[in-house]
């Protein structure tokens, strides 16, 4: 029998991170105070981050160690099982080996947990009592909220109401792992008032919901702020997965070609690809390509630019590819790639030619999450088809080519939790979206009254 | 660091099932044919079963080999991971050790595909075009369709219609893998015709959705029916579960104790234990327990009587614990658990006094079930929380006497798919149920005018 799966011997976890800015071409330039447009320092975070994440944002230490007590959470699922697809290779008739990372086993059923067991283990241990997020589709605030429960803190979640009402089996394993859910816009909050006040309909954005979870947040002594992707500490904490997978690949005896892996604000796409980065920055030959909704074109299409992360303008001014922060991408189903903005690290990575991206249009990649359920049995999630869809694209290019490429990808979630969006696909209910030119020049005009990054693009 | 999972390599899956057959202490009594009340023959079989699984069902072989075809199948996620439970036993404050085997991690989230898969190629090699079968909460239905999917079978399911309308999630993996599903009693079936002119409101049961499945697969000569539990057969593919758990216990270097498993046709159950029921009868002393919901008592309260699988009296009489027939019983949510019957080979172990059984009910599992998320992680199936239940109870009794016990469970399956169950416990709209004494008088009415076998017990 051909090996199908590759583990690693939990004595083989990684005990270090993975800091990519070690290894960044150009370096980064930093984050600014929304008030004062002065570069943040650690005492401006401070209300809301613990301090070891603030040094971890700002660390340009190579490896960073992982701490015992997270390494022993992380082995409730780690190390993830590396999938070699023979059903999918068979199927495309394909010489290209493809290989996935399966981050799905994990109890909240993606790689979101990496980085909330690291987020809430840091929270305990500087004395916070409970963590305020966000969450769009679900898959942070409910690995937040699985992560919470192992560390004894509360947690407390604003999830965007068209969503809260739209995937209630999300806030119930909130709900089961002890944590609060929150439709927002709220009225606990002056900005969620504000915006019920003028619109009492409001279906609710990750904007809104950010400036409600900071607004809680920064008013609670013990209560402390938590994101689940685009900042550097989200990124490093999930390098867990890439650095497993160096391993795994070399027992397996191949070395990817091409390395796939969807992008909402980063953070699956960063924790199998630094590892890859940086033999990429040391001469190594390897196309690394992120994948997002032309719906939500922030890679492809928006500008390199300093803008908030959320649109209410409470967050520092980050330098990376945004649509702007008053952005609203249309309902396409991939929640977790509807954000305005890209991680800073990732962004500047495509500046430098290192990280490639790719727009896919919503019909192709459910399509290609069917036949991945047909042939390797597993469900995606809506997200995670989005990089599916390009191994497809790239496996017939291998054919067509006639060469035995290797790809891998990242498996970031399943799709159990998200049936309602395969069923609308099957029922021929979705359609595709392009984002007009009309909608860049206003993502120009949205940032530009502030300050400009260097490398700046729009 | 502690050792947290044990994998066994794929080399070493097993390569044959189990057929606890071989070593039963009282010979089986024999199925009988509905009509004529002589044993049922394999030419009895062969319209509703292709001929292979007849073979499996009547087989004394104590090894059957497992095809390689099913191997590489099993390969997508087994062998699956063997637990220790540190979290569970540290909030329980016990001296026992607590191991779980992890059946969660297959595509469909349960054990399900075990057999879906072996029956599935017996089909495919058999020459069967399409599977007909039934489904109540939509565990085998999904499981089958994804199966089905793998062998390039059609796979129609019939699903009991309160839970096509309860749980839709579970048809939409169907129809993602490619299946087809009907909410049961439909207008395609003589006998669905028939319960909807009395009753056009009919919830369905799971009675009357086997009865409609047979009927159609009977009618079509290229299609077969297929059982997800209760059969030899359907046992025999589950045990490859337990034989990978004597190899990883092994490796872990404990012995269990006490083995614990949910059941409701028996599949799972019988999937974990009966490799260990052949060491109990070869002297081991082990508590074997089959924990079932006090909601349908088929093994604590049911007597042992021939009886038909379905309402409609279409299946041959089998030897088992029952609860009649016409059995309806109330709505907890551990839907694989509300079955009127047990499957013989686990009947007769327990009139052997090899598998003790226990009633639990539905609030305790709950809470249980939460308890396991808190520590766990993992959220469970509203079925598997009945084992869970168990387990602590004989974790505490083994802290109330101070003995460092071993206990082995299945954890049949995860619960993503069954949310709502938890939001109604979460809300307080469960309440426990208690079987009428006046139920168990119905049930032996029910099968008084049928053969009774050697052992009755009514």
């Amino acid at each position: 029998m051909q090996t199908k799966k590759i583990f690693l011997p939990e004595s083989e976890i990684p005990r270090q991170w993975y800091n990519v800015a070690a290894d960044m071409p150009t370096p980064m330039e930093p984050p600014l105070h929304p008030g004062t447009g002065q570069p943040v320092g650690p005492e401006d975070l401070a209300p809301i981050f613990p301090m070891p994440l603030i040094e971890q944002e700002v660390s340009q230490e190579r490896f960073i160690d992982i701490p015992d007590e997270v390494l022993e959470q992380y082995l409730i699922w780690r190390p993830s099982p590396l999938y070699r697809a023979y059903g999918l290779e068979k199927f495309l008739d394909t010489p290209a080996k493809i290989y996935f990372k399966n981050e799905g086993v994990s109890p909240a059923g993606s790689h979101k947990p990496n980085t909330a067991i690291a987020q809430a283990y840091y929270n305990k241990i500087s004395g916070t009592k409970r963590i305020i997020t966000e969450t769009g589709a679900g898959q942070w605030g409910s690995a937040l909220s699985y992560c919470c429960a192992l560390f004894g803190l509360e947690c407390k979640v604003y999830m965007v109401k068209v969503s809260y009402q739209q995937k209630p089996y999300r806030r119930m394993m909130m709900e089961t792992w002890g944590g609060t859910c929150v439709a927002s816009p709220s009225t606990e909050t002056e900005a969620g008032r504000k915006i019920l006040e003028q619109n009492p309909d409001s279906p609710g954005s990750l904007g809104i919901a950010i400036s409600e979870a900071v607004e809680m947040a920064v008013q609670d002594d013990e209560a402390k702020y938590a994101l689940g992707s685009v900042l550097n500490h989200v990124m490093l904490h999930q390098t867990v997965n890439g650095l497993e997978c160096q391993k795994q690949m070399k027992i397996a005896g191949d070395y990817p070609d091409i390395i796939i892996g969807c992008a909402g604000g980063g953070s699956n796409f960063a924790g199998l690809c630094f590892p890859y980065v940086r033999d990429k920055v040391n001469g190594k030959d390897i196309d690394i390509i992120a994948v997002e909704p032309t719906a939500c074109p922030t890679m492809t299409r928006g500008p390199f630019a300093y803008d908030f992360g959320d649109n209410n303008q409470m967050t520092p001014l980050l330098p990376m590819h945004t649509l702007g922060h008053t952005f609203v991408p249309e309902g396409i189903h991939a929640g977790g790639l509807r954000y305005h903005g890209m991680a800073p690290l990732i962004s500047q990575l495509i500046l430098d030619n290192i990280i490639r991206p790719v727009a896919i249009a919503q019909l192709e990649t459910f399509e290609a999450g069917i036949t991945f359920a047909k042939t390797e049995g597993f469900i995606s999630a809506p997200e995670t088809t989005h990089a599916i869809a390009e191994v497809i694209r790239q496996a017939i290019q291998a054919k067509e080519e006639a060469k035995e490429k290797v790809i891998l990808f990242n498996w970031s979630g399943h799709g159990l939790v998200d049936m309602a969006a395969y069923d609308a696909y099957l029922s021929g209910k979705l359609a595709d979206h392009e984002l007009a030119q009309e909608e860049i020049q206003r993502a120009l005009d949205d940032i530009a009254p502030l300050p400009k990054p260097k490398q700046y693009t729009g």
